[in-house]
């Protein structure tokens, strides 16, 4: 399956979360997640654009690898291979060992919608703001440009952010 | 936690188990793992004797990092990380993104057993033979050997093979 998704910032979570309930957009989650992004051992995963996060929320822990973005008129796909695991510390530790290195943590909280076959996050990220993300899985990543134009209307999102939450919490670092 | 362990080329499972059972051994588990194998992209795993494994059991998948040998008389220790996952297939395909490739898979049947603090595996490997793995997690390890003494006496245990599986496979293959 491949991920496309766009990013906007938000003109206002608040507003954001009324349009979607107005639309009847379903809430399927609320959740504080914190990512940690690690370093390639061999490899410059910002050259490459790839990768490898593990993601903790209240009662799961996933590793994920992300692929390159293949780049679209207003969204980006990418690979993305999602693994559940049972311990955050013992796969850090596993990492660790095999020569990646912690970059970066991310904490946002997460209020996440569906709407049709878009998946809409509504994110407020520590130290950077409120986003919000529109999200297909599919495997035939070419249409669904339409529908996040629609979206993008009716949820008034104008101000299109490519870059991930990790490239911009590493400039704002800078 | 380290784990301490011993193999022995087994006089024979059938009378190893006899004896287990006879000493009042407590029978844990009986079961068959395939145990896949991957080389490092940066490092040679066979230099700094580290190992990555993904072990497929009929209900469970586990993760493993094995870091390097501590010599002991009779022993070795190693650290041992364990990580349960949920599926093996999105684990490989993870593993094999991040530049690991697979080196070679291990193919057992390991009857495990308990006696004292302990563990006893009878394993029959594909390819390989009969042999007997003693095993103590601990924090300590030098108090274990006169434990693995007194076992490889009452099993009759002579012929120490300090190599792992994976060696005796990849020497087998040349």
């Amino acid at each position: 399956m491949i991920e496309v998704e766009s990013k906007y910032w938000s003109p206002g979570n608040d507003k954001v979360e009324k349009a979607l309930i107005r639309l009847g957009a379903k809430k399927i989650a609320e959740e504080t997640m914190e990512d940690v992004y690690f370093s390639h051992p061999g490899r410059d995963f910002g050259k490459t654009d790839e990768a490898l996060r593990l993601r903790k929320k209240a009662d799961e822990v996933e590793l994920s690898y992300k692929g390159p973005r293949m780049k679209m008129e207003r969204a980006k796909a990418r690979e993305e291979i999602n693994l559940k695991i049972d311990n955050a510390l013992t796969a850090q530790r596993i990492i660790e060992r095999l020569g990646f290195t912690e970059v970066c943590v991310v904490k946002k909280l997460r209020k996440s919608y569906h709407l049709d076959r878009l998946r809409i996050d509504v994110d407020d990220v520590e130290g950077l703001g409120e986003f919000v993300e529109l999200e297909i899985l599919t495997e035939s990543p070419d249409r669904s440009e339409e529908l996040f134009e629609l979206a993008t209307k009716e949820l008034s999102l104008e101000r299109l952010e490519p870059k991930t939450y990790l490239e911009l919490i590493l400039e704002h670092k800078r």
